[in-house]
């Protein structure tokens, strides 16, 4: 298929980005459904899907089963499905050695997946090698490697503190980036629409709109590994920040305060929970400063009591974290995500133990669960902002 | 005016609820401004509108200025007010000491208050008075000592861990209780529906409907005193916890581990913050163990430094509290509330500056500011919640 500009969708209404998001999220679906869901008038939904089936987002031509003909039954009531290829999306996400970049569907549903290496975290160069990543992406879509609509628009994820709104990266120090204009750079160099977005973020949108978000009033997303990330759902939206900051689980002040963050502050959970500060610790008391993490890993699955030591240090002050987090917001389920997830059996047991001690009373009745976890991840959450700003009609993807 | 039962409102829509709610928590408004701020269309707003002004909940006749009548401008766009006297409720805060009750109009206006002392904590002994003392108010509002509308329900306000949707609270360390069926016992003491609340979240419903949260997208209340309180309004509704718990920054595993808090845990920020832990320090530090809250603030206000550290200590652990709640969630606002702000002075400086030293970037753009405050606005709170239940036909009050 064509790669064909911004495709416009058809919603005048708010009542019509709310049914279109129904479908999206929690189709198949029959518009009566729909009217229960949203309290809208089954005329009003029916009003506001037909141009969407007219211009072929949407679709209630179910499969008919072949059973169903020969009984002669009839027409089955056609619940209303999203046209998956209708159009297409690219997330990329960032990380201080490489870039991850997926094409989706509008469900976000992964197409292609590539992988580059990053040599130098300058913001130009980063950019450039963005665009180009961007363009290899776009040229696979075009190739008609797979099903694909139109290309909507680039989501970017970064780690760190994300002006969303003006698409700057206002601070991260894994990158070491400081007002980073990201947006901007990528549109001197690509002529679609660029969504900047905190990375943790952009993996709890993915999970709300098509993940655990679909059956839970309420959730976080809990990321450990190299930082130690939470995105929150309450109140039927993604938290993002008065002041575009939230969930930041990893900056709590849970550690002992002679512990300096990489961000400068004192007793962050970070000081004792990132993957560097398990290395550190590891490296510290075997004295073997030659240890990389898969080495720390490693010693700590052979019984090795310093690297059981520093990830139980990590596994309590990450269960305190917990704790403080459900205390405060009380969701019905905790995601456990991250490249840390690999090792969690190394964190779990003191993990839980903390997180039980310090939980106050129903709000531990929460399910921590489980989520094994890849880059390419990310860069599908960084799609799936797309895929809301787009269905919202949010800058730039507004109509 | 006399006192009738409970009266229905002619809401049979969600559009219905949404626009007096607007009316009732940002008017005196236009019609035309509340179908702008809500989406809907001009026509479904003055149909929901009709019948609230014909039964005499909502009305647009404004006072006409007299110059506007001279000068023969006509008829202004006469913007619609709920009425404040339509209906009357009851709101009352239970408290180990006292019990606290106040009747308001329809915009929890304070019509008139009643305090009881209180000698025995046993929940049946509690629930008499509480049902005495309503009986008291229901009195005052018959012998129409202010104007006020027919009753349309109490609600009751206790600290700690209250299972709203049925009446129960679970588990109030403050009053020593378990599994208290609050509502069911008033019932069978009087025929009025009874709604029962968590006190900070009932402060926090008061500040969202008729309080700053008019204004602020998001915000936090605060209260110190003898416990350590927050609730949280983000995304458009007061949070209220997937298990009925949330905003227990009292119990953030914040101090030192070695304190055991009222509620048996360890580290809590009510160890070292709550006033009971602030007198228990200064009569450690000072030798002198006869002395009470009013004899420990003294000391401090007279520069004793001993005192002073235990307010200082205190100060410390709410900072960092403070910015602990700010990283994850980000508000716009944080109100700081409770019987112990009046003592804000003794916290202040230690608690900025922790503040100051743990709000991640730009989460510690909030602002925060102080509310003076009396126990009669934790019954106001209560009373709040059930305008709130009414207006949205939620369970005792359900239409």
């Amino acid at each position: 298929m064509p790669l064909r500009p911004h495709r416009p969708l058809p919603l005048a209404t708010p009542a019509g980005v709310e049914v279109l998001t129904r479908i999206l999220t929690q189709g198949p679906i029959p518009r009566v459904e729909i009217a229960r869901r949203t309290g809208l008038s089954q005329a009003a939904v029916t009003k506001a899907v037909a141009p969407l089936i007219e211009t072929g987002f949407v679709t209630d031509q179910a499969p008919v089963p072949a059973e169903d003909n020969q009984l002669g039954i009839g027409r089955p009531v056609s619940p209303l499905t999203v046209v998956r290829e209708s159009v297409s999306l690219i997330g990329l996400k960032v990380t201080p050695t490489s870039l991850i970049g997926v094409t989706t569907d509008f469900t976000a549903g992964i197409l292609t997946v590539r992988h580059q290496r990053l040599d130098d975290t300058t913001p130009e160069r980063v950019v450039d090698q963005l665009a180009d990543l961007s363009k290899e992406l776009i040229t696979s879509l075009k190739l008609g490697e797979v099903m694909a609509g139109p290309l909507v628009g680039i989501g970017v994820a970064v780690s760190g503190d994300v002006d969303a709104a003006h698409g700057v990266v206002r601070d991260s120090p894994f990158m070491g980036w400081r007002d980073v204009p990201v947006a901007e750079l990528m549109g001197q160099r690509l002529r679609v629409p660029v969504v900047v977005t905190n990375d943790v973020r952009a993996l709890t949108v993915a999970e709300h709109w098509f993940g655990v978000g679909v059956d839970a009033d309420s959730f976080a997303v809990v990321t450990i590994g190299s930082g130690i990330g939470c995105g929150l759902y309450i109140n039927g939206e993604v938290v993002s920040g008065a002041y575009g900051v939230s969930g930041e689980l990893g900056h709590l002040p849970l550690a002992p305060g002679d512990l300096v963050c990489t961000c400068g502050r004192r007793g962050c959970v970070e000081t004792v929970a990132s993957s560097d500060a398990i290395l550190a610790r590891t490296r510290e008391t075997t004295g073997r400063a030659d240890l990389d993490l898969a080495g720390a890993i490693k010693l700590a699955h052979e019984g090795d009591e310093h690297a059981r030591e520093a990830f139980d240090r990590a596994g309590e002050v990450i269960g305190a974290a917990l704790a403080a987090m459900v205390n405060l917001v009380g969701p019905e389920l905790v995601v456990i995500a991250g490249e840390g997830v690999a090792e969690y059996d190394l964190y779990e047991e003191r993990l839980r133990r903390t997180f039980a001690e310090h939980a106050f009373g129903a709000a531990g009745d929460c399910r921590l669960m489980l989520r094994s976890h890849t880059f390419d991840d990310w860069a599908r959450g960084a799609a799936a902002t797309v895929i809301r700003s787009y269905v919202r009609g949010e800058p730039p993807l507004n109509r």
